[in-house]
Order: structure tokens, then sequence, then C-alpha cells
């Protein structure tokens, strides 16, 4: 169950790779490595932060499932283009996911739960920071005002939360992505937005 | 004592990020991830490298003093910017500190003194590097010719040498660092600047 | 024999990185920075990945190699820009043998035959990905068409094969780089190229 979750996880994330990496005209290969490091990059810094082996490279559907996606943004990307909003909502179900995840690896691993709620969020948007910057853009989650990452951190720290009054194991993790999810869509809905330092202008 | 001059360090790099962050619109998210990377950035790597969990993740004011940081700059930015140069003798501070405390974590962990004093120099700038590469911008270090790597690595190639000469502890971390920092000084105050290859024309 | 033709293999990468920062009118510091950051970096990655202190920093000729190579390039780029073919064919010898050394070292460490390939080609290309990044351009590697990490991932492929079947040592691992090296310089003399997404117009 978890498993096939995460495989869900990291094959939206890396559509999205796969999709910004056809708008920026790159090849193939090019398509094949943003797929790879948004939907794994998140959890490799993860890992080696927790210094131990990436899940990344035990795992044989973590590698796999991005080559999926990687075939599929390159013969119908106009297609998936199409179904962005249906792509939205499951890219907000892996952030909420693998914020979660992410910051009960962390409690296990003995961090703090300000520490692993940080961890949490870093396992979240660390890929996609990571796509945009290979593909030579300020990451969108500095300047786009979406809440992106605060719904993670949100989620991040339910985890930890619960995880520091004994409630482990995937009820909890689910519960806690769950509520990262939500808070996502109800930020997409409502176009609540992340504040601009005073007098600062938005940018264009 | 260590750590008060960590936390400063720490707080001063943060500023520098956050302001950054100002200059480029970022939102206040993204003040707050600048902010974190440019504090906590060089010592992460260090620590991976060095194979032990990052001191980033085990310390309560590691994470905070960056939010402090982000909050003094959303709030006051114009006020900070007009103390730049205050805040450029505290910079070259935490260069020093970063420097000297990075090659004795390195001595300590086995490194050879050559090694050590890289991995000092990492410290000191790992952070800015990964400043300005999430805000779209090629590292300052890289180009605009002041002496800040080369005093960095001459601080931390003093804490190696000292601490091959078994003299370790904090009397000589603030040597070193005090070296590091006079130099920074001297080369903004005398404007030593780093050569180009030969025949290149200066950007611009 | 192996120390010698990674040091060959570092020289050539090194010798990119240098001259990639005089062309973009970085200034010495600049300079080395890229040069150390190409001919280390995918080894880095690699050792971080697997959990070892990275072999950069127990060394002392992969520190010094790139600064050699940074002198070359600061006195006499202009004359090393037009040997640049040879250089090229240094750069796929040097391609070819990190691919092999990095699919080795993970399968030698238990990692899959998969995940071992995974790692060999993120060794061989992870350089020169942090060399364009930090220089401010999209890593060539993404977008250029070039083969340059099929040739990689065939060597990988082929060294995790050969360690599979008990076939460990340099003659395996030579095998395998002279696999890629062969593959890298038929890409490049008929001139092979890596396919768009569907309806994608080429760059430019």
């Amino acid at each position: 169950m978890n498993e096939l979750l995460d495989l869900a996880g990291i094959f939206v994330f890396a559509l999205s790779g796969a999709l910004l990496a056809v708008r920026k005209r790159l090849d193939v290969v090019g398509m094949a490595v943003l797929a790879e490091m948004t939907a794994l990059g998140g959890g490799i810094l993860r890992d080696l932060i927790l210094n131990v082996r990436p899940a990344a490279f035990e795992s044989l559907g973590y590698v796999l499932v991005p080559l999926a996606a990687t075939a599929i943004a390159f013969f119908w990307h106009p297609h998936v283009e199409r179904l962005m909003p249906a792509v939205l909502v499951f890219d907000a179900a892996g952030l909420g996911l693998f914020s979660a995840v992410g910051a009960e690896k962390a409690m296990t691993a003995g961090l703090s739960p300000l520490h692993a709620t940080l961890l949490g969020v870093t396992t979240a948007v660390g890929g996609g920071i990571l796509r945009d910057i290979l593909a030579g853009e300020i990451p969108r989650l500095l300047y786009d005002r979406q809440l992106y990452a605060v719904p993670a951190l949100l989620g991040a720290a339910a985890m930890a939360t619960l995880s520091e009054l004994d409630l482990h194991g995937w009820p909890a993790v689910l519960a806690s992505a769950v509520l990262a999810f939500c808070l996502r869509i109800a930020a997409m809905r409502f176009r609540l937005r992340a504040p601009l330092a005073r007098g600062v202008a938005p940018p264009e």
C-alpha cells in the first residue's frame, strides 16, 4: 500500500519534470534526467542527510517509473498538458505523501520534531527545486507566491506531532498526507498567496 | 562561546540570503528558503562529506536564527540595506569563523591538512554559492574578482597547520578566524582583486 | 595504472571546467572552482550516495591536478581552445573511465546492476552538470542532443554485467571504458543525435 502510494507520487513528480523538459525543448536525455531528478531528488536529499543509502538506489520501481513517465511525455505531451488540472491534483497528493513520509523517516531516525518537519518539507519540495535549477529557472517555489511549501510544512509538522504522541505507521502517515493535500487544494481553489516583503512590488 | 559565534555567523549569512531574495522580489517562502540555505548550506555540505549527520539537523538555534533574519528582512529591509557596510563586516566575521570551524572539524575527522583546508573553504563559501544558484545568478564568488574565497582559504590553512602542530580548541579556531577576517577586510579596504586569465576583458 | 588513468580523466574534465570559466570571463577563483567541481563533482556525488567518504578528500592528486589544469588554462587558453578536438577525445576517455569506475564501485558496494549502471552514469556526467549550473547555463547534456550520457550508460551497464558474471578488476573496467569511449567517438563522428519529443522544434 505504502509502496503503491509512493510510486504514484514518484510518477506524478516525474511527469512534471518531463513536461517542463518538453517546454524547454530539451532532448529525450534531458527529459529522462529531469524526470528522475524531480521524482527522486527530494528523497535522495532526505536520505543523504539521514546518512543512509538513498532508497532510490535500492528499489527497482523508483528508477523505472520516471522512465515510464518520460515515455508518456515523449509521445503524448500535448494530451498530458491538456490534463494539467488533473496533474496538479495528483501533484498535491505527491506533495502531501512525500512530506509525511519524509517526516516519519526523520522521526524514526531520531531527529527532533522540528528537524523532522524541516526534513519532511525538504523531501516534498527538493525534487521540484532541483528540476527548476536544472532547467535553468529560478525554482517556482521561491517566487510564484502559491502556497506549496506551506501545506507540506503543516503536513510534515502533523506527522512529527503524531509520531511524538507515539502514533506511528501508515494511518498517521496517511492522515498527515491528507491534511497537506487538502491544504494544497484549498490554496489552489481559493488562490491563497504568500506575501511579499513590505513595499516590494510583485515581479512583472 | 563557540555556539554564540556560530549563531552570529549564521545570522549574518541568513540576512544576506533574505536580502537577495527581497532584491529578486521573491515571496516570503523564497526569503526563508534562501536564508536557511545561505546560513546552513556550507555546514551541511561539510557534514555530508565528513559522513556525519548535519549539525543543522540537531540544533534548534541553527534552524530558528535564519527565520529571525527572514522576519527582520521582511519588515525592515530598506533599513538593513542602508546598514550594508556593517553587514559586510559581519559577513567577513562569518566567513572567517566558518572556514576555521570547517577546517577544525575536518582535521578532527582525520582528513589531511590539504583536504581540511579545502573543506574549510567549502564550509565558508558553500552557502553563498547555493544562495546565488537558487536565486538564478552565477555565484558572485566566481566572477566578481573580490578576494572572498582566498581569505577563507588562508584562514582554513592556518587552522589546519595549527591543528597539525597539536594546537586545537577555540583559541586556535579564533586565531585562524581572525586572520581570515582581517584578510577579507583588507581585501575590501584596498580593493585587492583576483586576476582574469591572460587577454580576457572584464565582464561589461 | 588505475590511478594514472583516473588522474588523466580528472585533468581533462578540469580543463573543460577551466575553459568554460574563461569563456564566461570568470576570474581565477571561478576558474579553480569550476575546474575542481567538474573534475571531482561526479565522484563526490557517487561517494555521497554510496555513503563513504569522498575519494577526492583522501587523495592528494585529485585536488592538485585540477589546479594544474587551471594554471594551464590561465596562461595558455587560446592554445588549448585550438586543441579542442583533441580535448574532446580525451574527454570521451574520461567519460568512459568514470562511468566504468563508478559502476564498479557501486557493484562492490552491493548495489543491483540497474542501480550500479545509474550510479556509473551519475559519476560520469555529474561533474559536467555541476560545471554548467555553476556557470549559469542549462547543462549541455540536457539539450544539445549529442549522445553523451548514452555512451556512459552503456559503458556502465557493460561493467555492471561483467561484474554480475564475476568478472571484476581492471581488465573489466578497461573493457567497459573502451566500449563507452568508442560509442562516444562514433556518436561524434557520425553525428548521432538524441530525439526530441514528438512535434517539438529544436531550440533556436
